[in-house]
């Protein structure tokens, strides 16, 4: 599935604000999504901790890219939600999105984010949202 | 309360990412509190609207400083629930997070994203969600 | 909008589990709704509490019925979070809707539960959620 | 672990509106519950699917059910968000819950909701939620 990974990688580059983060792809195939993105002083809160505004998209763009991979490029998150867990210390963060059901207009899926630390992962957040496929009537963010 | 805002301002500016993202405290008082996020090319996404991840920021974040204000400065977000609405486009996105109730250890706030173009504002995003006293036994995010 | 109450009436009504709950329909009218659910011992959870799950199906259905209100009958919840606040200890729950932002397809909207103790309303849950027209391609819960 | 499972088996009993529902506990072990809800029209919404307000039920207190079996029985859900993916037709509901994270006071749970018709399981719903400890000072629930 390289071709869809190529293209996860364009769309990628081409949002801004995730090149401003410094997220990356990891992997990308149907139903299935993973960003990185390599913690810098830039992504941090007052305690050194990775900022949750940080997690937060590494969440929704995870997400997105999921169901973008069942439903096709033009979509938009409509809604998600987050559970913060631990602090984020370590090198880089993870973010792993997988389908859980998807019709024609809209794909449910759930994402973990992971941070390493050392090369060990350890889970800091977990979330789940709806993705809407866009030209719908439904539009929500796009 | 102009020592509330002072110090609201100062947490601000001890949070690189929110100094990356460009963030603004508008108003802070107990149990309210409003940031400002001028736009800019750096926090679109592919499409040329905020990129999402910018405004779960805004709120996440205003959703923090609401809990803060009535819990004390050290806090953090244990979860919260975005829905988008609109493409935000526009000159900037104004979050206003208010309490809807707090008990010694948390509180539960709700955040409306904003964005403003040509002086009008448009509701753009609505969310909800749980802010932690930290030092409890809870510590979610720190 | 004598006619949009009593055909909201009806619809709850034709509801075997809202029947079994014990649901009324307080107000209906475009964009809001409010249900009243008597709180009774079959209710309750075993501290002698209103069950969540009465609280949550109540903000469900209200949530659903405010979506309505503005989509047309034929309609579903997609999602929805919810918060408790306190334990409901009363005379009665009154769950109340309204839409904060609706399109041609869907409604996002927020519900606060009280629960009423010898004419003293308290907060005791609170809630935001997406509602979907249906025969849309989207159809999440019909 | 029968002891777990009796225990459980008992405090479901001892909550009026779970026997009014007619959940069963299936399985309750450390960090896991399933909840089992036979299918009768009492718990169905007018066009004869389950009411979504059944299935909620049946996330929350599966997910109390699987938080409650690290945090000890004093427990309470603080919120949650449930997705709903399909109509709910067929013989019964089963809720499955599982301990995601957790602290000394609160845990972060999933739980996916399942329609058994004819032998054959579909997802229906999925949700994610936070159980709290209580006793502690953020009782959200009891």
């Amino acid at each position: 599935m390289e071709d869809l990974f190529d293209f996860g990688t364009q769309v990628l580059a081409s949002q801004p604000f995730s090149v401003l983060v410094g997220a990356e792809l990891l992997f990308f195939s149907q139903g299935r999504a993973e960003l990185k993105i390599p913690i810098r002083p830039e992504l941090k809160q007052q305690h050194g901790f990775v900022h949750g505004g940080v997690i937060s998209y590494a969440a929704d763009n995870a997400l997105t890219f999921a169901g973008g991979s069942v439903l096709g490029p033009g979509v938009a998150t409509s809604e998600f939600k987050i559970n913060y867990l631990r602090p984020a210390i370590g090198d880089f963060l993870v973010a792993r999105a997988t389908v859980i059901y998807s019709s024609k207009s809209q794909a449910v899926c759930r994402c973990d984010v992971f941070v390493s630390k050392g090369g060990k992962e350890s889970l800091c957040a977990t979330s789940q949202g709806t993705i809407a496929k866009l030209g719908q009537s439904s539009d929500p963010k796009a």
